[in-house]
């Protein structure tokens, strides 16, 4: 069992809505950047070229409990966990927490797509090396 | 089993992103207006004045699963209809279909609140009035 | 002088921000919104297959004056008006108000592309059958 | 005559469009974020309490020129400025360059707003500690 990756970010003002706290939806912007940083420290990304081919990861699923609101200018801490790797999906989890309080917690599920030119997508098994970059960072 | 409320939603091009799909995290956005849509037919809002208070909506969960992208100037059919009324929650389910197909099919938790004038939340019984209307449209 | 194309748009919740009203750069994306309405009355769009090429309309710049906040549920009245057509280039207006009182007040100049498979842009001349579209609508 | 303040953002996956580029809606968000960061930088920030009042700095205008596209990943440098300062508002100048290159020039000018409770926003002068601060930025 690894540790998770951890990253952060400030909330902006555009990320909030009337209710004065952080919009629902953001948070899945929130897991997707998140998600991007974890693949860049291991020379991945979610759309990117890999032996010859366009490789993306679109989502299948994803998901979020919201515990705490989250408002404007606070720093939250987000972990990223490799929940699972099957044969074409990777499941992530997120926890966001602030000041060691729980904020959300979220899954976000992305299937292995090779992209074609006219943005078509099929997906594909994930390549072994990439495969063996997220291995390594499995929970 | 009542029938579902319906409306439609027309994709922008700032729903997309780079893969030429509606950005995922757009489709919570698309709920929580149908949801509006929805709350407006029963003369309700996510956020209104109730007999001298006033009432949010904020979400306790969210999800969503993927079945097929959806593309720019698409109109989206959603179905919305409310799974379950707890005594301060209500659940709604949200169907996305695309000439037929299946797109999406969502699901957003919400409580109802007493919002304070410094934007603090803090969750009530679900007014009896709000909740006769919400009944009626129970699943 | 013809009179400007009109649309509406209800602002959504997940419009505002914590100020309690719609957020600046939102009025973007309902310009653009209100132009491919505009453009589709004319048969055209701002990303669209014509005569063998992909055509794009990639923005050279944009502004907009802000009178009035607009708030949450209120249904914008929109006006859109072409301003100007230049050899490769179109510049739009938008005038947004609500109950007959100014909003918003926003311009977009965008440049005819051809957009190649990888994402390139190149400018071009307005296709002749473009250009005579958008010339009805010419203030 | 100063130096800018500098800042750097790393593009979003969810910041693009089907164009393959940053949204051009989305670099009105980035402006405000270095806004925010450059008044961070001075003891300031975009909605804060001053002296036992809630101040806030809503939009009065902004504008955005592109000459080159952003995209997924780019971490573009963006330069902020205090291009002017009225007696009740703030213009700032914003230029964000990747690679030496220039990719877009923007403004934005805000007014100062004492916010009440009910979300109204009324226009003051600039409070002279906040003006002082500012003052030391001014290009």
């Amino acid at each position: 069992m690894t540790t998770p990756f951890r990253t952060t970010r400030r909330v902006e003002f555009a990320d909030t809505d009337m209710a004065g706290i952080v919009h629902f939806a953001n948070f899945f912007r929130f897991m997707e950047s998140a998600e991007v940083e974890f693949l860049h420290s291991l020379g991945l990304s979610v759309a990117m070229p890999w032996e010859g081919q366009r490789i993306g990861f679109p989502r299948v699923s994803a998901s979020c409990d919201y515990f705490q609101p989250a408002r404007f200018e606070e720093v939250l801490d987000i972990a990223v966990s490799v929940l699972k790797i099957g044969s074409k999906s990777v499941t992530y989890e997120f926890d966001f927490t602030h000041n060691g309080q729980m904020i959300a917690h979220g899954q976000i599920c992305t299937c292995c797509c090779q992209v074609q030119g006219d943005h078509q997508l099929e997906s594909i098994e994930i390549p072994a090396g990439i495969r063996a970059k997220l291995l390594v960072s499995q929970k």
